[in-house]
């Protein structure tokens, strides 16, 4: 059984510390571990370092293979350019196809995080073993907490099988991300899921599909598996890659196929979009501040804040709902709750030409 | 004419930026000069360098002396330790009949803002030739701007005379700083004043003054006068001057005497005695933020922010009345109005003996 962890986003919602060259999963922002870290040290106790592969942008190999030393240089696959999901999982199932013939995949983002880990484990094993006993393409759905507009929803239908104890369901549908009436409707009427963006299916299976709904990306595909290993592999990809049009893995391939699975999971998920998502997820004192500081904390009369500061001894004076993060270059000061603007901030900075602030 | 600048101040309410080696005077926190750099510049056009006195702790005088190369060294009087304003311009009056036999001596604080020099300069000419003209004790009273309850009160009397076109008047009596309710009941009856803490007078005048209210303290500078300029002169100080009780000027003579005269100014004064304080005098944008930053600042509906942060780009998204301060080895982060509260910090600090933050 192969993971396949995609490690090509941008993370520009936690500028300032996320920059071009750190983006998001290559920082440790939910823990001492870099976020890629915890997602490889996640899956181990499934898959092997030697099984597990990594796509990810040039820009960021050298940093990577840095922060992870224990898998192998060669299971670092380079996209040299983004194209969203579906190329990217292409990529790596033309990889996996190529080396063993075929496997099972286990399709990972790089980025979240989990809290129950024993449980996420039992769920991808249930996963697994559904997408191993045939052609099926399996999600995992997350059992919604609220009606959060930053996900996507994916609605069960009946029961197909019962697999290491859990039920999986066929997918009825696939919902893009709703606004807050639409999400409160969706919970009210039951039966959906968040999209948790993992993926569980052979390498077989994905090609198959791809082949019928993407046959455009497939064809492209199959010229880089002839390639792969030989002396052409890098000017091939190269080639070929920038040529893919953008697409996702859900409106490409799981919002058509007809043989698409759900594995209800319920393990402390969180996609940490955010700085307000990262507050929501981090060890909070009895005055719900989240400090990471350097040098100790002093807080005077201080409510619900997140603060990083790495270096230097943090003081709140009656401030509440306040972000606020430190770096060497730059300073961020954010209400709670409006974090989504720092996105703002990065396009201004974009704009400005601050190629010294990316 | 001398000037005399009582530099003896702590400053811990402009923590982080104030350090017990580097109390609030020595900042450059109201503009790219130090406070101190601002009050002998604004004095320069009445009293040369080698006629101004500042009268400073040992821990301070090195690095005064760096950041006022145009003062004699000789010029610098060294408090052994701190004993509130009266033993302070004591010292200063005996210098100066050591030196001179006797002068009119302005008594200045190191570390106010004045934003209309030229009438600053008026008043104080107005007060040195009502002081030279006879023993009185002048103060400058500043014309209130609202019911502060941060300052002491000086009520007004009858008008004694009119010098270089200013009207000066008794003093009817001294108030302690008031609550808000007094502060208010003072500016509706009239004819109050805020206590500047400026003092006009000889030096022979202030020193009948405290052989007749504080007749021990000016017995120690009587010992102390005999021993200026002789090998003992520093001994004698740290001996005597260690065993004057603390004091203040206010309430040691002024409360006490039947001959001050208080002239009424109204030249943008303040004592920016805290962040909040700094806030209303600083300069700010059209979303009255007042940010000073080493990299930019990019602000997105965000309003009423004081920023210091040297080195950094400065983003502001959906905050408001905040003050955020970052120096090498802290960061505080404080509502604007709660800023009394950061002299809280820096007790915790002391009680945690960080000698490294204070």
């Amino acid at each position: 059984m192969y993971a396949v962890i995609m490690a090509g986003g941008k993370g520009a919602r936690f500028w300032p510390r996320s920059r071009n060259r750190l983006p998001k999963h290559l920082l440790d922002i939910v823990s001492e571990q870099t976020i890629i870290q915890e997602t490889i040290a996640r899956i181990a106790p499934l898959v092997p370092p030697e099984k597990t592969l990594i796509v990810t942008g040039a820009g960021h190999a050298g940093e990577l293979m840095r922060q992870l030393p224990e898998i192998p240089q060669a299971n670092i696959l380079i996209e040299p350019v983004g194209r969203n999901t579906a190329p990217c999982i292409g990529l790596a199932a033309v990889a996996i196809r190529k080396a063993v013939g075929d496997d099972v995949m286990i399709v990972l983002p790089s980025d979240h995080k989990i809290a129950d880990e024993p449980t996420f484990c039992r769920i991808l094993q249930a996963a697994a073993g559904t997408a191993e006993c045939g052609n099926h393409l399996v999600t995992v759905g997350i059992e919604p907490t609220g009606p959060e507009t930053g996900y996507g929803y994916i609605e069960k239908g009946e029961r197909r099988m019962t697999v290491a104890g859990e039920d999986v369901f066929a997918v009825q549908s696939i919902r893009e991300k709703p606004n807050r009436e639409q999400a409160r409707a969706l919970l009210n009427q039951g039966g959906f899921f968040w999209n948790s963006g993992m993926f569980i299916w052979k390498a077989s299976a994905v090609l198959t599909a791809m082949a019928a709904y993407l046959p455009d990306i497939h064809a492209g595909l199959l010229e880089i598996e002839a390639a792969l290993g030989t002396a052409d592999q890098d000017e091939v990809i190269a080639r070929i890659y920038g040529g893919f049009r953008s697409i996702s893995i859900d409106y490409g391939i799981m919002e058509k196929a007809a043989n698409t699975l759900l594995v209800p999971g319920d393990f402390g998920w969180s996609d940490v979009g955010s700085w307000d998502a990262l507050w929501e997820v981090s060890p909070r004192d009895d005055q719900g501040n989240a400090v990471r500081s350097g040098r100790g904390l002093i807080a005077i009369d201080s409510r619900n804040n997140l603060v990083y500061s790495p270096q230097k001894l943090v003081s709140l004076v009656g401030v509440e709902d306040v972000i606020v993060v430190e770096t060497e270059d730059a300073l961020l000061i954010c209400r709670r709750g409006e974090s989504q603007a720092v996105k703002q901030v990065v396009d201004t900075l974009e704009e400005q030409g601050r190629q010294d602030l990316l």
